[in-house]
């Protein structure tokens, strides 16, 4: 094969197949993948969820993963959100003429140790080579299904006034990662991607809890916009206590720099719990005994007070509206 | 909202609500889609097709459909191509800033009549905006399950000896469409694109046919590429009769014009099946009774002369081996 990805490699024919074989099922390839037909035959029952993202990030290689890593870990914790485990997942690759075979096995080989440390398999692909120019180096879409085991799944609309709000670890480390790899920027610090799976604690949480009312990861447009969805989903009020938020000081001395807020930075290895007060030991206990969720802390909690809110008690007692991200803070971020 | 796409479009804040729910919500929502949670909640039962598919096409509007209809019609393709009943389809779109928004609704139209007719769900969807330049226009990824009704599924390894090859309409209508269109060419007679929903008509020759062992839709690299495929998996040789094959005469004509062999175009409505000889004339009445499968015929049989090929006899009786696509013929066709 060449070094660089050839239009011929999009064309369905020999060279298509060689790819396929050669780098696609030697890093992904398994029983249902390598019949290489047009859909796979799976088996599934009763209750199941499917969630599917476009994945856009720039750059494709960056501290902490990369785009075929990021790919697999945001579609497996969409899946594992609704309260399910997640089986299953597609991939479809639109590949940039002339993009480096080197960088495209990185990428590959990454989704396929991502998708095995998940427990997922990948059954269904698609790859597209686009002209130079028609598309920036590559994008992928990964769309997973998995057994919803939560009943009821949690879900946006769910959270009650009375629910503590906890979250899984430090927010902001994502969003600033791309922002300063993309600028060039060399932080004092190191700062690095938190792309994970969550999945294996996500069904530790829902199995042995008798109730969680929302869980939801703080992607695109960070905390603040991810609890404006559910305070208004749910009509709720959400009150935050700004000094119990964790952020690295890292991250909090980059943002500084930037002038960026960390509660709107995405973050792709985190999750938001919402359950109620009487579960928040028992929740951080089992958040805590994994290496994913040992800084989890409760942050705030769900009141009637102004429903569709999210409110930030300050350290000097004063009270800030969070609203919505408004514009884009920063394009291709996942 | 502005007359173009911004990128504020794809913060997942306050602006790619109102996208959602203006755009998206008002031509695709349902119950389930209306909730946007991250993942979808839907009932499955058994034996699950699932497949996916990128769509890259150049120009995204072109005679006989556009890139959101066709990204409906391909994977609900792929799925009934199992023997399955496509259910449930998720939507994910890549927009380069700047996108006229006339043109992303005329797409998103599209898609919602497309599902309706197909009778198929969008459940679930993900949207990104990517700076101008970025990518070319948009590019729409749909990943569809269905449930699988034949037991055992077709499938490309299941060919026999003995078997009849039926194609259910003209080749190289979409392929010649796409390249006409977008270099501009004025064919004397109108040719359009044959993109369509083949599921319903499937599902019908599935379930009153005792027996099928092959569907498959000749798309990228058309009907030559397709059935070297089948050919290898199956280890059967497929001898086609030339003068059997149905095209066009606007389409031979074009195609003769432009150095072009229809056998290796895209299509994107019609499908091969593979089945015993005894079934052949109760499978093209099926066919024909579709207004899809109204040009349905016989084309050729698999043999045991030589394995994984594809020869075609010649009107004069003499044999051509048709090879798979080597290279590009035409990038970005689907």
């Amino acid at each position: 094969m060449s070094d660089k990805v050839l239009l011929d490699y999009g064309s369905g024919g020999r060279a298509s197949q060689r790819l396929i074989s050669d780098l696609f099922l030697n890093y992904l390839g398994n029983d249902e993948l390598n019949r290489l037909n047009d859909a796979a035959e799976l088996t599934m029952s009763g209750r199941v969820a499917m969630s599917t993202d476009s994945f856009v990030v720039d750059p494709i290689f960056f501290p902490g993963g990369n785009i075929g890593s990021l790919a697999v870990h945001g579609t497996v914790n969409d899946v594992a959100m609704m309260g399910a485990i997640p089986r299953h997942i597609t991939c479809a690759y639109i590949l940039e003429e002339g993009l480096p075979m080197d960088d495209l096995e990185k990428i590959v080989k990454a989704m396929g140790q991502a998708a095995e440390n998940a427990g997922v398999t990948i059954v269904s692909g698609d790859t597209k080579v686009v002209p130079k120019g028609a598309v920036d180096k590559i994008f992928i879409n990964t769309t997973g299904v998995g057994d919803i085991i939560a009943d009821p799944a949690p879900s946006g609309d769910a959270a009650r006034p009375g629910d503590a709000v906890l979250i899984s670890g430090t927010i902001g480390d994502h969003g600033l990662t791309i922002l300063g790899t993309r600028e060039g920027l060399d932080f004092e610090a190191k700062v690095e991607s938190d792309s994970a799976a969550l999945n294996h604690l996500l069904v530790r949480l829902v199995q042995e809890l008798p109730e969680v009312h929302v869980l939801r990861d703080p992607t695109r447009g960070g905390l603040a916009t991810t609890l404006n969805e559910i305070t208004v989903s749910s009509n709720v009020c959400c009150e935050l206590v700004e000094n119990s938020l964790p952020i690295r000081p890292e991250v909090k001395g980059g943002c500084s720099i930037l002038g960026l807020d960390p509660l709107y930075l995405a973050n792709e290895g985190k999750f938001l719990c919402i359950l109620p007060e009487e579960y928040v030991e028992q929740a951080l206990e089992i958040m805590q005994s994994d290496p994913l969720g040992k800084n989890a802390c409760q942050i705030g909690r769900m009141t009637d007070a102004n429903p569709g809110k999210v409110v930030l008690e300050t350290p000097l007692g004063g009270k800030r509206l969070l609203n919505m991200l408004e514009g884009e803070q920063l394009p291709r971020i996942c």
